[in-house]
């Protein structure tokens, strides 16, 4: 399991959303309050964010480290300011190594990638089923052990050919879904699949469990710490009426324009 | 704050004193049960132990990062066995850093060093007393900077042009824990002084603080787990009712041969 | 490219095989004399011992800094000694990030690997042909992004259903060596596949490439530096008259009773 | 010994500086031409640079690993331009350990500051002549253990309570080596200090010793390169006519207007 925090909208530092909230991922590292598995968020993390006006493709910061211990990143996120920022502590599911390679979020071209869930006993199940499927240009992008990784290449083979867009994006994610969905019910494993994915225009993400409650998943707006933007986070950051919660089995669709779109997922059908 | 574990007698294998117990301080490092500060021990950790039959000095292995995620210290601590084993879990106090250089335990010849417990604003009240008092040959040995680096320094100035042994151990350790309650009080801050120390052949403990409760600290001995060696640990490693608490403001001095000696802390006098 | 070095023979420390050597890997690390590409061995390390007496597999210990910064190696190899020792430092080709995954030796069970050379332009040529071929039990095994771990697969694929001898390692070298050359073949690639393989008990080594010239490869024995053990090496530890090269396209099999055997090795034909 | 480059002027990315040019600070790392003790660049490195815009202290990204290896360099230095960027490449003296503490730039409020050279000998010679002659602000920044920290707390010290500015940097930086010179007299020790240091408007930097060849130290101004700034460098970035060396004990002081001046360094007098 891990905690993701997105956030789309006027341009704030990466520390108003990574650390200056009261439950910020900082906390939610060493005391989240929701965890459905795990205790602690302490194997590494990550931070991706868009300058679109030097370069469609986001900048990437990973470290393996506990993200308080990490010393660039407070200097990082009071220097670097987005419309489009995401973030992600890591609780490494064991056989998933703490390696670099295993932090998110993961990035190909101009799209990001977070993943907080699991494939049940992902290496001997899933892992090679889902490469199986992967074209070779999404299959030699793959170099750490996650799940999550696997399923960002998953993802990237189902939007294979497409422009990307807030439909393409949704379609691909809602497809992958439905896959892993199909090939978890032919081997009776439980999935959890919370995602959220970004071009650093609009924002999708996901809550989607195959099996019991899905992770937790909250969205806001206009809140008077994110006054012009949208954010999508595993646990609310603060105390505030406006978090909703996202139901489970669904995708939201995020615009930088505020709009925010909602669709069930119908499960895959094992034919 | 920080959690220790030393073993003193036959031999085992370091995975014995380190991940085997039921809360071992894998355990305590997520899920501590005592801490009066500080939420877990993911800061570094480290193990020391000797092989006097090859070198009087001491195999120290330290990693920066959370005791469960270090790859090498599953084979390494099933492939080494020792008489005399250190291990220790960290909680930086924030301002000292999580470098390898403030991974415990500290070594100088054949001294091994913990400490659990602090000094209250260490850098701006008794970093530079201390080191004012110490011979060059102990002031260049600091090269990290926390808090017990400096007081193991202080201890062997204490202990300079003694022959290693119990009594010269005890002598020094109740010498510096006296020096600093006398600049502590000076300066009306807290000091808690958790130590152990072993030349490889004796072990002794301390369990102080200048003001409220000392940090927990426990010892036993014929334990089922461990029938042939004496155990000091932070907290109990698993149920049973040989545990038996060190009381505060006291030391413990343990041999091989399985004595143990108390002695109460007369705490130093402000001139 | 990577320097190794492998010794078997009466107990030598870590650091005799490590350290001490004059042109220790140590040394070739920073300053190899023999690399046909790359010009540093900085990209991590490892160790890897056997201590049968206690467990039939062997102890490894890795890190991705560069050898000579290592904190622990110097006292752990001062402590421990053994009959059997590998050692290994690593040039990342790139692409094949320097994660701890990715440092050799690998390890499975009571066998330890190590490989210098490379296949060209890995991820895109061999990566999935190599995991195609492999049983789940093998595939599974894969956690990092080297062509060196895929290779081990492979002979691990080879080695399958046959009881561990100095027969059956070499048996499974040359296959998987006639097998890759194969697979080059029909691709145009070219690949370097000097291995070394043990079992704590006897040591295959190949030295083959199949296109130019193999990387370098040495063997000694009764060397007064190393008096009762053979040495196989990347590199002259130290000048001897007594060092052998092993010729290329050729494996070498050493006993721990000092016996070595050679034999050609049969590229693979392309069927 | 390390290697450095300053840069001054119009916004450039951090990879213009850092990665672009052929004779980079990466090829620095591995391949550097001048360098007059070690051989490579390996232990760790460091980048600064200011956005005023947003905040008056610098960003600081540093890692112990070698320069080439770093998985976030490449992308934070495509997203991040700044008109005034430090960077920096270490060769650790040995005892001066492999810790994030001890990479440079160091930075303290607006100021940034690196060192290329030594001081001999130095934590038995001048580390605790440094440290007491400092005043408890600069004493308590210290945390790494190299004479380069050292260094900037005594420069700190002595530009104590003055307005920063191009004259008061320099003063400052004069009377450091003018301290370092008379103490290293008296001690017959050998020092080097080539310095930058910055508040983002202007740089300072030194090129001296007190005895031999002081290390190499270069700048250039109106390169194809880089236009709009000045750049100084330990070793040419790639060929040009217009690059300069800096004579031996001299200081040079650029302002953000592109003016260039020059000062010799008086060295202290033993009194």
């Amino acid at each position: 399991m891990c905690r993701f925090v997105a956030y789309l909208g006027q341009p704030v530092t990466l520390a108003r959303v990574v650390s200056e909230p009261e439950h910020s991922l900082i906390v939610q590292s060493y005391q989240p309050a929701e965890m459905t598995s795990g205790t602690v968020n302490v194997d590494g993390f990550g931070v991706g964010w868009y300058n679109r006006a030097i370069d469609p493709t986001p900048g990437v910061y990973t470290n393996i480290c506990p993200i308080w211990s990490d010393r660039n990143l407070p200097g990082l996120s009071k220097h670097v300011a987005s419309d489009c920022i995401f973030a992600n502590v890591r609780s490494a599911t064991p056989g998933q190594g703490v390696d670099q390679s295993n932090c998110q979020p993961f990035a190909y071209r101009q799209v990001l990638f977070m993943h907080n869930g699991y494939i049940e006993n992902f290496r001997a199940t899933l892992m090679r089923p889902i490469r199986d499927a992967l074209r070779d240009e999404y299959y030699t992008t793959i170099i750490g052990s996650t799940d999550s990784e696997h399923i960002f290449a998953l993802f990237l083979n189902n939007l294979h050919g497409k422009a990307v867009s807030l439909d393409t994006i949704s379609g691909a994610m809602v497809e992958t879904i439905q896959q892993l969905s199909v090939w978890a019910a032919e081997r009776a494993i439980r999935i959890a699949l919370n995602m959220a994915i970004t071009d650093g225009a609009c924002i999708v993400a996901s809550r989607f469990a195959n099996a019991g409650s899905a992770p937790s998943l909250y969205y806001a707006q206009a809140l008077s710490f994110f006054p012009h933007g949208t954010v999508v986070a595993s646990e609310r950051l603060f105390d505030d009426p406006r978090w909703m919660i996202v139901e489970e089995n669904t995708i939201i669709a995020l615009t930088n324009q505020g709009d925010v779109g909602r669709k069930q997922i119908t499960e895959g059908k094992n034919r």
